[in-house]
């Protein structure tokens, strides 16, 4: 009797009991009683992380390539100036290139742990690990895409009332990438934003 | 004996186990045998989520504030011009006062759930309104904060390969009052991430 309780809670109670212990307070507790019923939606969340998972981690390093390969030279030049646009010469899109490559190798790096979920539904560790790391990687998601965003609109309509002018018209090829890569960072934060969200309501289920 | 059974887990347990599991599974447990050590730890985070969240509210109002008064004029003009920066000249900068107010409007409002976790502690609803909502003010303060970081820079810096020349040389009052509105709404990103963080612990521990 007593090794019944050291090992688990449930154990101990009688037949007749259960079916109303598991109805009353099985959601709430990770009760051995009612494995199968709560397992398969957890499961399917844990799956659903994954997915997401994946796909913001193609957007995010897709559009670190996109910004990356987004150099354009113009077809004349003079004696003495190559006119040359690459996403280098802007630190702020240097920034997003790092970033966008961080937070998608990151979310690579971090599908074990998902994984692990998928198969131990009930393992709250490498869920609340996830939960704060995705916040951080949201956080540099989205700096990384909202700067790149700001310079992006400087290309396009410049500014009058600081003299910056706009680059666009000169450098058409590279400010369309440099717009792609912007977008694609902005999906890859609205899925990072689901996978916070995924696994805060996964949190509540176990 | 049976009695005992339905109406708490650790009540059965022989009396010199019941220091070994409470030390060791209860903090899983919404067990009714110890209500009020497991209450007061809730009811610590769900007070220190609301200084946090007050903290978080007043730096957000105070750097879209120090931005949104951020306008110099210089002492000297021609015939034609005079020269003046206010942040309404740079779209990005509109943006950070819109988004900087909305971002501390909310953390402000939402302290009446926050004031609702102290009172109930075990209440999941309220908790899980917070966590999602505070995850897309989270986005959109980074994304306030980060495209500001952007112009800010720009203006510090300049760009040569774009002809984009540092304003700061003859706006350095604006430029010092939109660095630090800048640095404010980074405070506040920080602390909506702890924000986030503690959610998913009482989560967690709920």
């Amino acid at each position: 009797m007593k090794s019944d309780h050291d090992h688990g809670h449930s154990a101990a109670i009688e037949i007749e009991d259960t079916t109303a212990v598991s109805k009353g307070k099985a959601p709430l507790l990770p009760s051995s009683s009612a494995p199968a019923r709560y397992g398969s939606n957890e499961k399917g969340l844990a799956i659903l992380d994954s997915i997401v998972r994946v796909c913001a981690a193609v957007a995010a390093l897709a559009s670190a390539g996109a910004m990356g390969n987004s150099d354009q030279t113009l077809p004349f030049f003079t004696q003495f100036f190559r006119f040359q646009a690459s996403y280098d010469d802007i630190t702020t899109f240097q920034f997003f290139v790092i970033g966008m490559a961080i937070v998608g190798g990151y979310l690579f790096l971090s599908l074990p742990f998902s994984i692990v979920c998928i198969a131990r539904p009930r393992a709250i560790g490498p869920r609340f690990l996830l939960v704060v790391l995705d916040t951080v990687a949201l956080t540099l998601a989205t700096a990384s895409g909202a700067a790149a965003a700001a310079i992006v609109y400087l290309a396009h309509n410049g500014n009058p009332s600081a003299n910056w002018f706009a680059i666009c018209q000169q450098f058409g090829d590279f400010c369309k990438n440099a717009s792609g890569a912007v977008v694609g960072s902005f999906v890859s934060v609205v899925l990072i934003v689901a996978l916070v969200v995924l696994s805060a309501v996964a949190i509540k289920r176990i």
